[in-house]
């Protein structure tokens, strides 16, 4: 298991989607399925998540052209910036299809007759592969069942419902205070693939108990989403159905945020410590993936520029299949600093090497240093890797987060049908 | 082997750098290394080639901040348009060493020794390893005999000297008529990567006896190279030392291009023939390859349009890792045109997989069409595959060229030292 970062003011805690009160969620297996499809097994399939009480609500979404259905069925249904749950699926993504809107909207329909909400109160999130009429049946035999089972325990079987090629579950929660009152902010994640050999989609969920109003909301998901998620990539293809949404309840009882005071900056840490730790599980959980590479840019004249080349170093194929063979390439680092979009000057870049096993320059303005191949090694054997480049003289700095590149990615999207 | 592009008015022949009149060519080992190496064998490590009379020269290099020092040091060397011979090793790219530039000049320097002409006469590139020291001793030894060797059957030589990860030599020549003059034009290139793990550099070689003045060569490879080098990708990495020269001796006796006019036309026809053919054989020899996909985007409103859709499909990993499993998973396909950076409707897009075996339409309006899946594996199991993206009405197209993603790409780059 990666590390958690530990962050000042924030306790993690069990719990996920279901941490903060208010909260109830669930998951069946209800037999999605697809032309091509292996056996999907029993593995749940459906998820639901439905607050006690109405939420401000907010989203992002991939900047994909191609949009899956239940994409834009949520923008719809979330413009108000309020919502009641979400309904997701895997196996199926219900994207290119042409009837793909109108059973994103039935899933909502589905959602909201077993609970006596309103469809239009529904996020409705698919994931899997692209292309295939999506099966509506099985989400019309299991919705029933899986309204019977919603509980405030219920994030472990929502959780597993939204898993694809994931290996392990992806859930983080925390405790915080605002003024005096005790708060809780939970998420979970999905990433990276699918049984089907498929997109990289990624869905995520988070609920909290703090009281903000819609549009601080969005502002607060718009400012960290870019410093978390957008920062982190496993083959850099961007899906057609990436979404990340954020349900507030309000049962803290804080006073409402509705400035970006004291209490927003503190809201807005709460919801980055969630999404620095999602993506961080995201990439170590890359398809194929052994070790989670996490490379920080430092002395940028701007953030665009320090996130360009800590991006730009962790989606390089080279470098990636260089740390799968555990080999001090740093060349590959150095190569990919170099192609970055971004203007500074290579002859001032320091290149560092780092884990828990210890450090080791190998670059010092723009050309190499000696260092010990054998240090490199004991490095490069853990499962957290560090890479730091100092470009200049700025004071800006970002971090990105990707994974290695080994046989099983190709594996896992390429060997399935042979 | 792939097949060559047929182009009316122009005949394949033998020859390589050669097959030009007056250019002598020759390659030996030398015994190159670095740290880390694995023994290279006897494989010809160093290349030169020197044409009998002054040519006009031009050259494009690589984008990147990080440049090889041979970069500079040809750049300089080539600036008034004229050059008489290029100096090139393989094993170490001579890059990020802070005596990088004094080790490239003295390249020239030996060469010019050897075949009494000026140091300044000569290209120098090198490929290989980055951020280790060149060692000049075995090219000091090497040149007096490599200069011994030149002949004007020497291409062969030459290019196996130029060869890294390299499987096949890259190598093609055509015959055109100028005005009543019969003239040649021949070229060689490496792609894609080193026997120790490395960049996927790229280098090629041009020669001409066709008579053209500098700036109108430099005006023609400067459009040639956007429609085909720039045009393939084995793993978007752009390397440190890419570099494309063209030498023109003269010796064909044509009315010298001075102009845009129709002869300006056929030379430029000619270059692209020749770097059309390198790229093809470039995308089919990348790290691990087992199939050339080409990809054909039709129907836009603009040149740059068609070459960021073709050139996005053909960089998408988890399509690369989809053509090895000769899966026509054509979501990915429509999920890398609809992240291309350019402006149109995804509604419109249309999409077919073709190769040697037959076509099929996959998706038409931006939604899934009924195919056979059977054919599909036919279609797949080519070594060449097109596929081909109509986005719309517009007049304008583009061609890229890649590979697909397999387990020896990673072999290659990750598991050399495990």
């Amino acid at each position: 298991m990666i590390t958690k970062v530990n962050i000042d003011g924030f306790t993690y805690i069990d719990g996920g989607v279901c941490a903060a009160r208010g909260f109830k969620a669930g998951g069946v297996h209800c037999g999605l399925t697809h032309a091509g499809a292996i056996d999907s097994g029993t593995k749940n399939d459906l998820a639901m998540l439905v607050a006690d009480d109405e939420c401000s609500a907010a989203a992002v979404y991939t900047t994909n052209k191609v949009k899956g259905a239940p994409i834009q069925v949520t923008r719809q249904n979330i413009a108000d910036g309020k919502a009641r749950g979400f309904i997701v699926n895997s196996v199926n993504a219900n994207t290119c299809n042409a009837d793909g809107i109108e059973k994103a909207e039935k899933m909502c329909q589905l959602a909201a007759k077993e609970t006596g909400l309103k469809a239009s109160d529904f996020i409705v999130a698919s994931t899997g592969v692209i292309g295939q009429p999506l099966p509506i049946e099985p989400i019309e035999k299991g919705i029933p069942m899986l309204a019977k089972s919603l509980s405030y325990e219920g994030n472990a079987a929502a959780v597993e419902a939204i898993m694809t090629t994931d290996t392990v579950p992806k859930e983080v929660a925390v405790k915080f205070t605002l003024g005096d009152k005790e708060c809780t902010m939970g998420g979970m994640l999905k990433g990276s693939g699918m049984i089907h050999p498929n997109m990289a989609t990624t869905l995520s969920f988070i609920t909290t108990d703090v009281n903000i109003a819609p549009e601080y909301l969005k502002r607060a998901l718009s400012d960290v989403i870019k410093r978390t998620l957008n920062m982190a990539s496993v083959d850099g293809d961007t899906s057609t159905n990436d979404m990340c949404c954020v349900m507030a309840n309000g049962l803290a009882g804080n006073a409402r945020i509705t400035s970006e005071g004291e209490d927003f900056g503190k809201f807005t840490d709460a919801l980055f410590v969630i999404l620095l730790n999602l993506a961080r599980m995201m990439a170590r959980d890359g398809e194929g993936a052994t070790k989670l590479i996490e490379c920080v840019c430092t002395g940028a004249e701007d953030i665009r520029t320090a996130q360009t080349v800590a991006k730009s170093v962790i989606t390089s194929s080279l470098f990636k299949a260089a740390m799968f063979g555990e080999d001090a390439n740093w060349g590959r680092i150095l190569c990919a600093v170099g192609y970055a979009d971004a203007d500074f000057d290579i002859n001032k870049v320091d290149v560092s090497i780092a884990s828990a096993a210890g450090k080791i320059d190998v670059c010092k303005n723009g050309s190499g240093v000696e260092f010990s191949e054998e240090k490199a090694k004991e490095i490069l054997k853990e499962e957290e890797i560090n890479i730091f480049v100092s470009i200049g003289s700025g004071e800006c700095h970002a971090a990105a987060w990707g994974c290695d590149l080994t046989y099983d990615y190709v594996k896992i999207n390429g060997d399935y049908r042979s």
